[in-house]
């Protein structure tokens, strides 16, 4: 896990459209945060509420914003440019590459593919692999254990990491990342109580990922009852969330990890999810909608409508009603005192 | 994923005790809903809220409830009938059949069996699973990867997906359907606080599914400190569920996405736990208990119960309170006006 | 899943520092609680609460705290000791090595190495496992379906269960348990959004567990945005918890199912999580700290603690507003009656 970094190639990477402070001559073999990181270390000020921090800095290079004032100490070089997280973004790419090379084009020996599925030459298909029969199977990247279903297509430059399980008849789009243990297509959750059981509901629809999806670790997207369930262009799923049949979720939408969402509710574009918030299921999600962490939705939401809580209020009157209800105690106490005092008002003075 | 069915074809499936109205003369290449069905699809009014969608659906055939009284466009089928749903069940799982076809017996050359295992000459084992010594795998289909640990059982007519895990003594009942990435019987977690470290306590139970237990993706169900954790005949559990060690439930329940179920607590028959809800240890869930997405259960609840929120307060209560805390901001500057109001009263008016 | 114990062989493990009352001569076979326990079964008590289900109980032996004054049934034994929960815990131990043996060192035929990679001799590596290039695996039990990414390390005595990923540069400490499905090394999620999309930020750091974690089935940790996220010795995670990126956890904390740790906080040591709690990023909780089930956690916690709620209130607090709440019909009926009875008040009363 090692890397060596000159000032020139870092300005190869992040474009040299930059102001200098202070001198650091040697490689940069580390990034770390400005508290954590030492000498030969690189760091940044991505968020301007640790300011403070840059100055007590260890770190030998130091991406800052361009209005960063204060001088380096001795020994430590300023790059001040216009965004250092983006900054910093293109030189950790640069650093991924050459950690985790992606492996060469290929389909390792102890693989299995059907004899009726089509795989790129270009793609790269790991140990043990299964590529079921029928399956199309772009320029992609499938490490080690991953399972490719009947009939099920995998775009070009998708990277699917271990032990991912695409279902039957499954679309995966073009440059989508799914993370290990992640189930594209198993069944919907859905059942009729007939003579007495739960009968089970065939569900002969598929998944469709769109292009720039990811799909985190553990992840869990049902196929449709018929018809498809859908995951727009540039959306991106955290780990063990849930996607319950025929949702459509739009494009370039956040959910975050342990996110459930209920059988054939659509959300907009640009959604945000925040954790382990739950969705019912026939709702619709309006475009730009903000859901914080823990909330449990239950109707539908408009466009850019922001709720919190276990009854998704407006995010303003629920943060009102928690400090509220910490005074509940107090508030009964002053009721029953009032209550006790208007008691003992004469009856004539309301007669009168 | 095609498939064409003609209208004859079509009543072989669902019965021919219907009624008529329209004519379509093609055959159905799809199913869809009432709003996104083309020509060619077949639709269906299955929940009474979407009838006002029934006349404006572009589908060729629809299924309908009997005392639907609108007459198809042109070129329109209506197959009137009395449980639509569940007719459409009926086709759709004639489609699965031929789309979906079972694997047929046998082992893949990829699976490895210890030669103390005992395999149905009626089973499908495929690729790359893995079954232990002392197993024993009845007429069931194992797709990939799947592995079968030592002395495990597994039921006839049972249908493993693929990168499911049975640990070791486990015991999967008959018609099962494990959905990928599910994990039955790891250990349950248990520790005791010894020497200032939490020592693990073996957990030398298993797990036992009895018959037409449905199992979701990545859900997992830990094996007993020791005796069986039990999950009850015809219950399903639906994807990313956590039961925990010793968790004995009942028949015909219904255990909604990521609903999670602590240790050595007990469920009735035909308990339905919504998305989301969690249950603590050592409890008693009533028969026919319902708990609402989301909620917290953390004492026993009575056959029938019904409840929700983090609290699990009746829902009616609920329901109601949720509505009155949106009026806590008014309610406390009411009170403070009162309150003021009858502090200038005069003492002498109590007093008199 | 069978065992025979005598008596003499269950004071060899759990020591001879213990009183008999009354006598069984037969042999041990099954383990059960109080109220399940049959002929032949050993139970005890470790729940004072249960004590009356004692007198009822039909095992054979039953291990019991030293103050249990009552005396056996004919044909039943009583051990008592100091811990009886402790005392079961040896038993089990002893069991759980006959039923389920560790695996011989070795590599399975099937198995996969990268030719350098090094594993120890000492190593068990079993069917379908898949070792990166460079990695290190150290006399640890690797059940099926293991991945080990490229220059990962998994230490000794570690137990991987089958279909375990650990993720590129990832490093597992000693005498872990990592349970089946579980993903180290996931991405981290994060994004910036440029030019109207989700742009990835690479994620070059990786996951170090310290000595004696346990991982659950189905859990995830990711790789940190660079340094690594960490897990600290002694720490155990249950089934299906999500660890995002750069998160450090202390030194024997209990973290319980689904529960989620959002990006860069820092947990001390001893701090409890229970089921399904959630924290949000960039916190600090102190050591010792205890989150009730369910709670989400928005804000940074004092040691030792205590809260519990959506808004991760102080729990007494917390149940205090929550018994409160149940009275809110009430006090708004109480409130309206009162404040007409004010208003009824003649106005002069207040102006004389």
């Amino acid at each position: 896990m090692s890397f060596a970094y000159s000032t020139q190639r870092i300005l190869e990477i992040v474009g040299d459209d930059v102001e200098f402070s202070g001198e650091y001559l040697g490689e940069i073999t580390g990034i770390a945060s400005l508290a954590e990181a030492m000498a030969g270390d690189l760091s940044f000020l991505g968020n301007s509420k640790y300011r403070d921090a840059v100055a007590s800095s260890a770190a030998s290079v130091l991406l800052l914003p361009r209005d960063y004032a204060q001088t380096p100490k001795s020994g430590q070089l300023h790059i001040k440019l216009d965004n250092p997280s983006h900054a910093l973004a293109l030189l950790c790419r640069d650093i991924e590459k050459s950690l985790q090379p992606l492996p060469a084009p290929g389909v390792h020996p102890t693989a299995f593919i059907d004899v009726d599925a089509i795989v790129s030459p270009a793609a790269s298909i790991g140990p043990f692999c299964c590529i079921g029969k029928g399956a199309v199977v772009g320029a992609a990247v499938l490490e080690a254990h991953v399972c490719v279903g009947r009939y099920a297509k995998v775009g070009d430059e998708s990277h699917l990491f271990s032990q991912v399980v695409i279902g039957d008849y499954c679309v995966i789009g073009e440059r989508n990342r799914l993370h290990p243990g992640c189930v594209i297509g198993a069944d919907g959750y859905g059942y009729e109580f007939i003579d007495g059981a739960h009968q089970r509901i065939p569900q002969i629809g598929n998944v469709v990922t769109e292009a720039d999806v990811d799909v985190g670790a553990n992840t869990a997207i049902d196929r449709a009852r018929f018809g498809s369930t859908i995951i727009g262009a540039g959306t991106k799923l955290d780990n063990q969330v849930q996607i319950a049949h025929n949702v459509r979720i739009g494009k370039h939408c956040l959910v975050v990890a342990q996110v459930a969402i209920a059988g054939s509710t659509v959300l907009g574009d640009g959604v945000i999810l925040a954790g382990q918030a739950g969705v019912a299921g026939h709702l619709s999600i309006g475009s730009g909608a903000v859901v914080a962490g823990g909330t449990g939705v239950s109707r539908s939401l408009a466009p850019k409508e922001k709720v919190r809580g276990p009854t998704a209020e407006p995010i303003m009157l629920y943060n009102r009603v928690a400090v509220l209800q910490r005074r509940l105690p107090d508030l009964f106490k002053r009721f029953d005192k009032l209550e006790k005092r208007v008691e003992s008002l004469p009856e004539r003075a309301t007669s009168e």
